[in-house]
């Protein structure tokens, strides 16, 4: 290894702690919580999980690990597989790790992605042994320079016993000044956080810690793993022509301006392709206020529409990756990383009145929503920060695709298996089909806009029979109990939801 | 009638809007939307909606009701019978305004306590025509000083076009100075809530609106009806000692110290009787951040344990409110009433880091909690502002007896037939049986916890059972799909959850 890295640990006395990967893992005892760096695939510490992973192929070792969010470079997946997490939260992506947790070998704590740090704060989840956070670079007086996320990173080293930082060569040192470091004050005395738009400038950008609780430092040069997202297809391009033309309807009444509010989009395929069908609309001087910033902030950015975005991490294509990198300095002037309790928190997504795209596993006919839950009990993800924002918008939205597994599965189904997001915090319903505006409506008179608009022509006929049916039982909201989840029994069964 | 009001009409240009009931319902129109004050039976407006149901009689007449929240003087009643309501919001709790619901001759659209007003300020709701307001007084400057609740009232009288203004006389002059005014400021330019504390004062005594927006004066003296709260039973006073214990460990754990955080607990019985069980306990100085204030605040004051309450409303029974109105001068400087909006604002909540104590109608085996729908159709009441406090609560508590219906109905369900709170929202389930804790656990864990503290013994094998053979199933949240909602599909059928 090349000494290229030192300049990077501007804290001299520092310089002495830097070990090999192997040698931090070593601080790592059997029963330990472990915080570490990470948010959708970025910025998550590389080199000591991995050497963890390695040692637990010879000896006993459970951890509990907190991050911010999902990992990159198979880190869940290698950590499963060595069997070394007995508890994770607050999220996480990785099929391997899933099917673990379905089993029931590792216990997940879904959470509220603002809500972690709240909790660590207050005792009330273990306490953090060790926190491992990769860094761009350490300050003078030991700030930690955090790289492509934010996430929980913050909180984890204040609150931790011991940090172990990761310095990532491969991380580009311009990165240093994007990130805008806060920690809400001690209750009962805390104060508003002072974010008034999402351009505020709060904290430091550099997470503040006593040097001496850096116990080692390891340099890495692994890159961020690219994120997984797919082109637009016919079918999410129509999503976002809906909800294009929904948008456009709300400036002509009055309700919105060209400006539209501030956007939080959730990751993924769909939420990406809304947002990149905003480039052809005359919206404009749009802003985000979102945890994770994608490839279609860079392009709103650079279609002249969007002027400033707010996250918690950034998580781009390769070949995004590659434009960007190169136009850090100008970007850098219209983006800021926050934590993510900052990022999601409900004071703030409610004073700034977001307009939230999250995406739905599955809807039902009167508008509540999984996120999280194959048929009512296999894990998908987790619920994410999508409660933090869905609870708190000015205008709450979620879009899928009306039916999936080749159309086995209708997103559309009388009775929800799991609700992650209930009626309440659910005003708009987007699917290929069309658009269902679901405010101020009474349950009874939702199901009929979400029946004509929303649902694929194949399963609109079972569903109105469903519905008439209910209706004559009555109720506010009405069912047919026994039949409510019987489409999911019969997924379950026989491999689709259409009738035997 | 006396000429004893006038001098409660200060503007004196007002006074000659002075109008009989009839005359002021005779602004109303067909098609209409009302904004009523009216939070938890308390400061209703009386007379105006009596004469508009009388009109209702003769002539064809439907308006959409927005009021706080549940109306006295059995006003939903009388007007659900006469007819009047096309559309209800955000929150009832009449028998026969509920009937009406179910058998869907009103939609009720049942809303988070907090954002009804939001959704009417960003115009996402029809906007209302007339605000009928109770008042103690009308300031000099045409301000409307309100009763015993505010609810709504301040924004809807800023927003309705026209205002009529109940004077009730039975209601004290001595409420003036009680209440706290504040509207935020409109986005995309709005500043913090700035609630620091419970005893925080941020606005105006009275509802600041333009005088001439107050079409008629009408004077009544009708009194609040009284809450309808029992006495502390065995199954009660278990609950409240099952959590007092709790929470004197969080204190010895040193999370929590004797003054706990503020608290909020929702209207009822049980929530009433928790709070009572603090009377004994070696908690002091307590504050309360909620809703509806109960006997039980009044209660906790006099035995030298509370110190200061913020509500949006006093409800209370009749021998108390014959002991508090003359000592209203007194309770006053340790009381403050605001808008529901602010009382229940997720900025606020989170900020003060609330214990919140809500009561379920049913939770299942994972710690979802349903409090509104009984068999997943029929809607008892509404959300009302639990899943504001919930939400974002520092520890949210729900509260239920095990057995209903004399022991026909477990409140612990395999999977509840609605979701108002989702798992992520429900950190303490308590029963008369015992109390879960479930903060940090996975759903397979929170299921043995619950089953083993809060389930009644008749009850426990069954649900071990489910449990049992859900596991067998796998998944993170185990179901046996096709059961999961047959206890309820019982009861329906047999009138027992009890198998056949």
């Amino acid at each position: 290894m090349t000494q290229d890295y030192l300049h990077r640990i501007r804290n001299q006395a520092l310089r002495e702690r830097v070990v090999t990967a192997d040698q931090a893992a070593q601080l790592i005892q059997d029963g330990m919580v472990l915080g570490m760096s990470g948010f959708t695939r970025a910025g998550e510490a590389k080199a000591v999980p991995m050497a963890l992973a390695e040692r637990a192929r010879s000896q006993p070792l459970k951890v509990t690990l907190m991050t911010g969010a999902s990992l990159g470079n198979d880190l869940d997946k290698t950590l499963a597989e060595a069997g070394v997490l007995s508890r994770r939260l607050p999220f996480q992506s990785d099929p391997h790790l899933r099917k673990a947790i379905n089993a029931g070998e590792v216990m997940f704590i879904d959470q509220h992605l603002s809500e972690t740090v709240e909790q660590l704060r207050t005792r009330q989840l273990p306490p953090i042994d060790i926190a491992i956070i990769e860094a761009v670079a350490i300050t003078e007086n030991g700030g930690i320079v955090p790289t492509t996320s934010v996430g929980n990173s913050a909180s984890f080293a204040i609150l931790a016993d011991k940090v172990i930082v990761e310095i990532n060569t491969s991380q580009p040192e311009g990165l240093e000044g994007l990130h805008d470091i806060y920690i809400p004050t001690y209750r009962p005395s805390r104060g508003p956080i002072p974010v008034m738009a999402p351009e505020s400038r709060i904290g430091t950008p550099y997470i503040p810690i006593p040097p001496e609780k850096i116990a080692a430092i390891v340099v890495t040069e692994k890159l961020d793993s690219s994120s997984t997202i797919l082109d637009p297809d016919d079918e999410t391009r129509a999503i976002a022509s809906h909800l294009t033309e929904f948008l456009k309807n709300e400036v002509r009444q009055g309700r919105l301006t060209n400006r539209l509010q501030p956007l939080q989009a959730g990751i993924g395929t769909i939420a990406n392709a809304v947002l990149h069908g905003l480039i052809d609309s005359p919206f404009h001087d749009l802003t985000m206020y979102s945890e994770v910033l994608q490839d279609s902030t860079f392009d709103l950015m650079d279609a002249g529409k969007m002027s400033f975005a707010s996250g918690s991490s950034i998580t781009l294509s390769a070949a995004k990756y590659r434009e960007v990198l190169p136009r850090l300095a100008e970007f850098k002037q219209k983006l800021i990383l926050r934590p993510q309790e900052i990022s999601n928190h409900p004071e703030v997504v409610r004073r700034l009145g977001l307009i939230c795209i999250n995406t739905a596993l599955e809807f039902d006919i009167y508008g509540n929503v999984n996120s999280t839950h194959i048929m009512g009990s296999q894990m998908m993800n987790g619920i994410g920060g999508s409660g933090d924002f869905a609870r708190n918008a000015y205008l709450s939205v979620f879009v899928t695709k009306s039916i999936a597994k080749g159309g086995k599965i209708s997103s559309v189904v009388p009775m929800v298996s799991h609700v992650d997001h209930n009626e309440h915090d659910v005003d708009i319903l987007v699917t290929e089909q069309g658009l269902a505006d679901l405010r101020g409506l009474a349950p009874r008179e939702r199901a009929r806009v979400i029946i004509a608009n929303c649902v694929h022509p194949d399963w609109q006929p079972a569903l109105q029979d469903y519905l008439d049916r209910a209706l004559e039982r009555g109720g506010h909201t009405p069912h047919v109990i026994e039949e409510a989840l019987s489409w999911h029994d019969r997924l379950r069964r026989t491999g689709t939801m259409k009738p035997e």
